[in-house]
């Protein structure tokens, strides 16, 4: 579980890039990069953890989150241009993140005594609420109201691990595999233009 | 008390058809009229829950909410045609829902110990913030700011209710005369065009 | 200490006028004045609150903020005139007040045990995020993402006064000196023009 760490980290870090760049990208000053980049990454987790009575939230008991975010700033801030050619890695990390935030966030849930699939619903919160909550600040309409089935890879992502967790009685490789079907579904989603536009 | 379960059930559909209506109006997917859904019927109850402390917040403990919300919004991009048509039928289910939603946010409240002024004010939060939460995450200005004195009728009848309630001990008559009172002045300020603007 | 209550009083009041002003700003209605008002004086108290996890939160349980909340929107509605002239007596209680705030929310946050820097970040959201909410409910680009160090200023007077009540042993002389410094930073920022734009 100690890997689970370090990518929830990385994914953390990468979130509080793309929240900054967004904040940059709209003339905030600093205190804003700082909000909208702890909000990217911390956001879904913290509304979860609100909803479900789990306070103080989460990253104010580990401060590596905190570390890790304001690192994620100043490097989006710093290095710009640097970042903007990486945005292959970027989509990478973030798919794995999103992935990875919807496995623990679902955990999490389960572990207070709640329901199944009130447990999937706050994973894919975690996962994709942060991003949200940023466009909410930033006064635009959320993109996932919109666009990808970003939302949706997390939601099946997630049944998928309360079924295999069930079935095989292997937490690992449940989470594993669930964060694989996530990075597959928004691959191919992406690749394939996949969306679910109302008619 | 079965009746009060069931005309809350009901209201909970009509506020999710009104949220996933607004959603396909706006040109969202099928995430996003969930997502605005779900807000509409039961942000306001969540966020008094989270304000007043009562966690996990309520819906996550009857999953009834959920499945009534999902139906609500598959009944609504489903039937869009024949739902417009609906449109006094949806007026009255959604007036009889925000006086309901009042009376039992207050009693709510109440329970915990709080004030009878924080309890007033939590049931016309209940009543009325989910629209607000909608407004928000659509990128408008929160309609009950500019228009009707929709929450000023929630404010009105719970005061009534916390009156009668004393008065004649009575919980059931009062909080029946008071959801009449809601749905009387929503009634009438939408016939005579009342209005609460600032000069 | 009964000092430092009746300030978080005026403070309150000044925050309640500014959001009811901007409401009237907007042509909201006599509500939305008293939600802005009510907003824009706890909205950052409540944010805390409901994230350490101290609920219900703060002015639920003393009335008298409510009361000063609701007499700041009458006179704000009542003497618009004569307000708009006391712009320069609002600037200075509403920058009393954000120095009090980030002190009082940071004693809050570590009281349950949290950790300084938590603290020090929790009493900046209790000073800014009122603001900040009232924004994103009038549907525009939060000011403080923008404009002046105003979070900054909070954020340095936190350390300041995490660092002197170490140092001195004495909170009552830390707290006004960590408030002179949120003051000094604010009116000199206003002075100079300072901000903290990405380049």
């Amino acid at each position: 579980m100690q890997y689970f760490y370090l990518i929830d980290l990385a994914g953390t870090f990468v979130f509080a890039i793309s929240g900054a760049s967004a904040a940059a990208d709209r003339k905030f000053d600093v205190f804003g990069a700082l909000v909208l980049g702890l909000v990217t990454a911390v956001g879904g987790g913290t509304l979860r953890d609100v909803l479900i009575g789990s306070t103080p939230v989460g990253w104010m008991l580990d401060l590596n989150y905190l570390l890790v975010i304001i690192a994620g700033v100043i490097t989006s801030l710093l290095f710009k241009r640097f970042i903007s050619r990486l945005h292959k890695t970027i989509f990478l990390f973030d798919t794995i993140g999103i992935g990875l935030f919807t496995i623990l966030g679902l955990q999490k849930t389960l572990s207070l005594g709640l329901s199944p699939i009130i447990a999937v619903m706050m994973g894919t919160v975690s996962a994709v609420f942060g991003g949200v909550i940023r466009d909410v600040l930033a006064n635009e309409v959320p993109l996932i109201f919109r666009k990808e089935i970003y939302a949706t890879a997390c939601l099946f992502g997630g049944t998928i691990y309360l079924l295999l967790s069930q079935a095989i009685a292997n937490d690992l490789f449940a989470a594993l595999f669930s964060i694989v079907c996530v990075i597959a579904i928004r691959v191919l989603a992406v690749l394939k233009h996949w969306s679910l536009t109302i008619k």
